[in-house]
């Protein structure tokens, strides 16, 4: 029996998030047993709101697949909504039912990180308990590579191959003055560190830089900071500091606090990298400067990795085959066979191994000091940001794909 | 008789200065007037300390001047020494002129913006009054444009694309969820607007973001501010808005106060970008966010324009020229021919013309109300992102090119 299929995207942006979307919808338009391809604008929620459209009409063309790929962010928008729990918010999933038969929708696909494996975990959990063969495969994506069972998170290796490339251009820029100097630059990452860890990639083009880097898996001490970038006087003239916006205290606070100052116009509390840098200007004659990768680093597929976003469509094409095997409640994931070689085979895991579970860098993957981390991680990371991606280019501009019509007020390019 | 040839960079980094040195050092090659092609490290100051460096045994072969050319910031280091008014600093001159005499130099090339230039002023005058044949020519560089007599400066138009690719990258990243937010993009440029203005070129890929533009041009007003980003409430869902780190109130005062706050380790006063974005959470309950694009936006030669790097190199080789035919105390620059199709002739002008002096954006480029730009700054702007530079990559990075030996302590890649 021929069944449709809906898809949808949530949490945060990646540049890599289409690149999934793509490959299961192009996967998906070989399936015979697949008829109809949707998408929900702003996952879940959207399709609570009924805010569902058909997607093959504007995949007409391999170029329309190629921009989608290397377009950033949800093309399809994204939500945080979080399933309630049952039996009391049983009215919600009655509601996804509904809209999930109106349109006949045998296989649902949720790309997502954390949160969104939550939803795929209950809804799967849900139909199987009322008997309907609806089935719901979970398509990870994170730049923050938090997710459990699987080796790495699409969207990963871009965020990383971006974070890598701006340390080592920020580290040319902070080496044209013949004077001292500390800049401490700020990358994503609330509870883990692989990010953060993943500046290190950078001494792979010839540098020292970074020469310290502090992840959210080891408590910061302010006296420990001064004397390692102190260690460095008279040895390194420019340090390059790499630090997670999640450093915590020992005592499990945030060194960046979160609330706001609400003196009008003027001051609003910063964080981490400031945080640092306030640290090197109250102990030390130094130059500092911070600076915060922000949005750049999740949005920037211009300097995407070819790597992730190959790994990405297949695991969006996996996903859509694992649904048509008859699996659900599942996680489309990637299994890591080789270093040298690098060689990844698409694999499943049952979403109750991953859904709400945090992957964190190994301690043992960090150096003793908790400033540094190891060949063992650095051997993880290397091959994730490989390969460049192809230039879609107007107007000496990237060319970005977009789902019309616009269903939001106002400009949705 | 052959004489030698000395160049140095000097100011602040930009993509694209080492095309320009590139090019004086290709031309200089060429040239048979022109015996050894030295280098100062650390611009003017690394002359008076004797740190000089003969080039062309690190530029063997083409692939070793193609590095050069996309590898970012001063190759040569920098400084932003100025030097003394005469008659009272004479022996700074005559410790310039007996370095110059050691190496037999007969041209001196200075890359920079107007510190630089003002360098090339007093310098070329000394050697006139005391007699000396020293030929020197400066050739332009800075992100700002801000910079007399050229059409525009060698290292904007890269700035300016990266620019404009990041407010399109922040706009889909702004974009995901289905609720109103602001997000507010800091640019560099203390005194000119003219890289906040590039921002504008996000349009010609179909969007209409920016939303609003805030220049140092126009006076700034809070109220206004709020009158305009209320204007889009119920018409454009995710607003970004431009602002230039350098906006100040009616008054002359800078809105981002450069007061340190030297609460320890946890306030440190922001830019203009925090401060809007502290407006914008006072005065409306939208959903905020600012981005401060950094030293990215100066240093990100991987997102170089083509048509930047190539004039960039062709200006560097126009100086050599000029020096050959015998001027002095003159400056390389581009003349603009034609906007349609674009062409530019390179040409030059007297240092005079051009030292000290900053080019800010003519106010009828800017739109009446001050927050948006005209379509004439948009056709001027236009071809100077043009075109997409070479990639030169090994594991997934940029290649960096670098002068050896390393002069100064510690990592200089």
């Amino acid at each position: 029996m021929m069944r449709n299929m809906l898809i949808g995207q949530s949490g945060g942006p990646t540049a890599a998030i289409n690149a999934s979307l793509s490959g299961a919808i192009k996967r998906a338009m070989a399936a015979e047993e697949i008829g109809k391809i949707y998408g929900t604008k702003a996952g879940i929620e959207g399709v609570l709101q009924d805010k569902i459209i058909p997607l093959e009409q504007y995949l007409q063309t391999p170029e329309d697949f190629d921009l989608l790929e290397n377009t950033p962010a949800m093309a399809l928008g994204s939500c945080r909504y979080k399933l309630p729990v049952l039996p009391e918010g049983r009215e919600v999933y009655e509601k996804v039912l509904s809209i999930f038969e109106k349109y006949e929708i045998g296989y649902f696909f949720y790309i997502g990180g954390n949160d969104s494996m939550d939803t795929v975990k209950k809804l799967s959990a849900y139909f199987k308990e009322v008997g309907k063969d609806i089935k719901v495969v979970g398509i990870p994506k994170t730049i923050d590579n938090d997710l459990a069972c699987t080796d790495h998170t699409p969207g990963f290796g871009s965020a990383a191959k971006f974070v890598a490339t701006s340390i080592l251009e920020i580290n040319r820029d902070s080496q044209v003055y013949d004077m001292e100097s500390i800049t401490i630059v700020e990358v994503m990452g609330r509870n883990a560190g692989w990010l953060t860890a993943s500046s290190a990639l950078a001494r792979l083009a010839g540098t020292t830089a970074p020469h310290l880097i502090y992840l959210p898996e080891v408590p910061f001490d302010v006296e420990q900071f001064v004397a390692d970038f102190k260690s460095f006087t008279g040895k390194v003239q420019n340090l390059v500091i790499a630090v997670s916006e999640g450093i915590r205290f020992a005592d499990g606070s945030y060194v960046a606090e979160s609330d706001k100052v609400d003196v009008f116009g003027h001051r609003y509390l910063s964080g981490a990298g400031k945080v640092l840098e306030s640290i090197v200007r109250e102990r030390s004659d130094c130059k500092v400067r911070s600076v915060e990768l922000n949005v750049l680093q999740r949005c920037a597929v211009h300097l995407g990795s070819a790597t992730d976003l190959t790994e990405s469509r297949e695991v969006g094409a996996a996903a859509v085959q694992l649904a048509l095997e008859g699996k659900t409640g599942v996680v489309s994931v990637i299994e890591r066979v080789s270093d040298h070689p690098y060689w990844v085979d698409y694999s499943y895991r049952d979403v109750n191994e991953i859904a709400n579970l945090e992957k964190k860098i190994p301690r043992e993957w960090i150096n003793d000091r908790g400033n540094d981390i190891t060949e063992e991680l650095m051997t993880y990371l290397k091959p994730l940001i490989l390969g460049e991606t192809p230039r879609y280019v107007a107007n000496g501009l990237p060319k970005h794909f977009v789902f019309e019509p616009i269903e939001r007020y106002g400009d949705h390019n």
